[in-house]
């Protein structure tokens, strides 16, 4: 895949044109047009956000406005946003010479990726059949930033090798598929993935190294001068690291149901987080010559814990449950850095720019097998009866099923997200094999200066391209 | 005005003194002290704050702390406290070395201003005619930041030009200007501007605008080696654009009424700030060669449609609604970048450093726009009766008026913030004319050494600031 | 102490070794290790956080789940959460050199103290007697982070001179005593702290410059070089600064009871760190030439309008109260940067790397005398008697204390904070002098090439770290 075949040589090897005067102001707009007109046929208020809640509340004996999901949700839906704004956006300006595309083109296919997302979700979740409309709330909101998050996912492995058209594609394309394997998911399988360790971060890294690979760039090694990160780039990462790994407890608790539900996501996540931090910091130091700590996997592995924390977020695992998971994926992602990537770019040709394997897929099995398991062995005694109907949402056509069948369940979504990923990753990575969507030569990746007006470079970063062994402080 | 004339050219055009080791300390211990006299004569808690809420709460039948005011809104508060410090801070910091006054001059006048507009707003909207109090709470902190936010507008077309002390004079006939401004808006007028398009929006935009040309700096061409970013000050002004970007539904919900208009608020605000995202990325790319993105318009137009969302914020203007108003702003705000800042400070002598005429002043007049239009089409139908009321405050002297006596109302109100704006601006522009203020010369403006220890430069600063032009990466 | 006496030189004094590939990896396993299999032991979900929610709910007849403490407290759990780990961390990024440990090392013994804190608070606090379990809730995750922060204050006197293993040992050791002197101070003395002026600032500020002070290195000017800022690095460190300051109002309400509590120390905290403010500037402006500013007193004293509210948050001290406080902090706050901590360096052998004496210690102390003055003179006609009893708890054992009373308590509790921090300091300065952990030389410090892969150097940084003198840019 890596290599062209002969017959289409002509058409998919011939000289990159970078030029996206064209092309990315078309499909912004079109796409920007077609949401407008979509949104305008389909998409109105849910009774909680509409003017009509005054009538609403009297009609469902609701005595209080502080009930409406709205405060339930709104601290936790601001801390998802930062996530994937912040938190994505600055973990990808660690590269010297693409900051601007790291937080940039985040901010571009986030912002798009949301809107698609609420029609999608919506239509597949929250459509009226009744009134033909798709109602949104703040819900809805959070769903469409997980939708957009495993589209950012992907991004992660395509970083500074594709242009910015390439990325709206496979994010139109990501967060259809997202949908889909949503429904298949949440509904049909009957799975609970409140955080999205199958979800969001199977789907997510399985899309971006499926592209990746029939992405394959043979000549990257052309643009190694600019694949690394200077002094400061590392401390602009580190606010995108430390912004997900304070808000992760929002994220996996933010879909919860109200009360015990959300209180234990927020308590699991955040010590399964705290967990993954000491083990990465013991395997990076452990290492490296003199126990040398690596910026790296500080600002991805720490990570980990978030991650595999999705699925059984509110399940009753207790805090020593929450320490374990993190524990063992602080490890697992660590060794991911030192080990897989180079092997995977190596032998599997997947250049998988931040590491997502690491950090999203590999913890994102992890999730799904401890939320199976857990699911697996969920008793009466310790939930209470309610207790398991409410975590597990045994109602309607799933009131009989029994939590070893949940089980079941939940190792089949697995695969779901695994063959989505992988299936949809094949077919959009053919769809941008295409030479019209203006990528950039090997020999240019990891460039801000491909896509964006570089105003001034500074003497540091020219010396840096040219230097990239390290210059010893202390031999000057 | 530009130019002195003859008459006070000895007064007004003498040397400038840069040094402010008297003033600023005066001006800031004076009206600190102050501030503490006043609020001790004038301030007190509202009965939500007051340790006698207990008693309250049994004298008007409340039965759960959670409808204590401060659970609706602080989440919102905080969110705004982050735009105003962290946001417009950063977004300031895109020069090269004026990074400091940029988020550090923020941080002064914000902190005062929020004192002064406490007291200001507190005599016109919260005095107890009874006691002579004014008596605040978290709507209280929520709108004094609101009111800052007008003058750190009006700094964004200052910066770089003037000292600090100016600042602290700017600020002061600022948050004073607007609270009357807002006084006629919202009280007498009886309009309704939630996120402030009109109130914060046009007032900071034209007041700070108008200070601009007043003071107009004839020979700022000299300082241009410093007029423009560096790559890592272009990566810490994303910073601010972010937080602004995430948080303004909070923004545009903070004081809408609890339940329904909070939630819809939000609402609106996302959709339209996700939209402006795209036709600005489009228009910038459209505008330059080869498309290359531009890094001014990504960190100010994104966030255009929050502005113009200010006013119809909690309006049932539909989801679609919010997409057009969103479109439309990207576009006529990079436009704005890319035509009108040029024009204006060529032909209409106002130099504005940030572009707050393209961000603030035409998205603000939109959003008064839309605002009127949407308030004057509203009917009982989409609202229900009650939900009118409650959206218009159609009550006590105003519960006989029609919406579309509203909508002319807005429309006025938009006259008034821009009246008080221009007139404000003149006047206060004159004031920080006096040559008392430790202003800089015309080649030494966008600097931070004037009014800052800076410990280091860097040789990469000095190299930048003599190589303005682009140098090559790939042709070295 | 400062010097190796004769005896102990041979063992003391032997040449350092910085590898950490053994002892750091061993500390963090161990210890991860340990907590597993404590939290195991002993830590269970609260009855809010348990699946047995549902039925709790009916026992204690609660109507709606928006009654769950987490609704309450989770916004503010957030934006403490965000002080610990951005707060902090990039408060300690200013250093030109050391970056990455300040952020870095901040993150890892974070994420191990709020572990250990979960254990040691809670066997103090939350230990059921008759199950034997721990139950935690989002109240202990909260006050987890608020005893991490004790550390982290200790971490801000001995940044650069230490290595990770000894910080691992300050944060186990010192998150004991704090727990141990929590108690003492909220539960035997019943002082009222909810801020930890005492608790938190006191005790860390001391703790950490005792340690400082066992640690004295005399030849610490050789790496004087390194000792300073570079102008980026001090826009990274104003992050820290200002999400210190716009959180700190959750941090002082954050654990205050529900209701007019929350609310009050909200307020009183946003205005007195809004003085401290002006005042920072003022005397900062007013002891230099021309009137220049000090980015590291903006960067600090500011923040010490918050630390000096901690005690009396949600006391009725009324909003002029607030603003007289955070007046007198701001200022007494950079007179300590001008003035004392120079002293303490030449005079006292204390190098305290970030001014914690002049940011925790000073403004601490300030605030516990003005928690026990407000409370020794509460009155029933200001508090309401039911207010009264809320705000002190004047409840069981302590339903017959005088507010007089109070007030000497709460003198009591600084007594007992400032012995923990002196006592707990000089234990535990002794144990890190043992030359087992891997701390750097003196010419070695404040340089993050000790411990972390730097993966490129820039020749801005070389150049720099030879002309530390201030290269003026006009002059070039």
């Amino acid at each position: 895949m890596g290599n062209c075949s002969q017959g289409c040589q002509h058409y998919f090897c011939r000289p990159k044109n970078t030029n996206v005067r064209v092309s990315l102001p078309a499909v912004c707009f079109v796409w920007q047009v077609a949401m407008i007109i979509l949104f305008g046929v389909f998409v109105r208020y849910d009774k909680e956000a509409d003017a009509h809640w005054s009538e609403t509340k009297k009609e469902e004996n609701i005595t209080s406005n502080v009930e409406n999901d709205f405060y339930y949700r709104y601290p936790s839906f601001q801390d998802v946003h930062v996530m994937i704004f912040v938190g994505f956006g600055f973990l990808m300006t660690f590269l010297k010479r693409y900051s601007f595309g790291g937080v940039g083109f985040n901010f571009l296919i986030a912002a798009f990726g949301l809107q698609w997302a609420l029609l999608m979700q919506g239509w597949f979740h929250s459509l009226d059949p009744v009134t033909g409309y798709i109602y949104i709330g703040i819900e809805n909101l959070i769903n469409a930033d997980f939708c957009v998050a495993g589209c950012l996912i992907a991004f992660g492995a395509l970083l500074g090798k594709v242009s910015p058209v390439q990325l709206m594609v496979m994010t139109l394309f990501g967060v259809t598929l997202y949908a889909v394997e949503e429904y298949i998911i949440l509904n049909l399988l009957h799975a609970i993935d409140a955080g999205g360790s199958m979800v969001i971060h199977i789907f997510g890294a399985y899309y971006g190294l499926t592209i990746s690979w029939v992405l394959y760039r043979p000549n990257l090694h052309q643009s190694k001068r600019l694949h690394g990160s200077v002094y400061h780039s590392d401390v602009f990462a580190m606010i995108g690291t430390l912004f997900l790994w304070m808000y992760w407890p929002s994220f996996n608790s933010a879909i919860c149901y109200h009360g015990d539900g959300q209180h234990r996501a927020a308590i699991n996540t955040y010590l399964s987080l705290a967990a993954s931090v000491l083990t990465t910091f013991a395997i990076s130091s452990l290492s490296a010559k003199r126990g040398k700590l690596d910026m790296v996997h500080i600002q991805n592995a720490t990570l980990a814990g978030g991650v595999a924390m999705g699925t059984a977020a509110e399940f009753m695992i207790q805090p020593y449950g929450a320490l374990i998971v993190g524990f063992c994926c602080g490890i697992v992602s660590t060794f991911g850095y030192l080990v897989l990537t180079p092997f995977m770019e190596k032998c599997l040709k997947i250049q998988d720019t931040c590491g997502i394997h690491n950090l999203h897929a590999m913890p994102g099995v992890l999730g799904g097998v401890v939320g199976a398991i857990t699911a697996a062995t969920a008793s009466n005694a310790v939930y209470s009866p309610e207790g398991l109907i409410n975590t597990f949402d045994f109602q309607g056509n799933f009131a009989t099923r029994s939590v070893t069948t949940q089980g079941a369940y939940q190792a089949a979504a697995m695969c779901v997200a695994l063959i989505f990923g992988i299936g949809g990753g094949a077919l959009v990575g053919l769809i941008l094999r295409f030479p019209i969507w203006g990528d950039a030569e090997d020999d240019n990746c990891f460039d801000d200066e491909v896509y964006w007006e570089v105003s001034g470079t500074t003497e540091a970063d020219v010396f840096t391209l040219h230097t990239p062994s390290y210059f010893s402080l202390q031999s000057v």
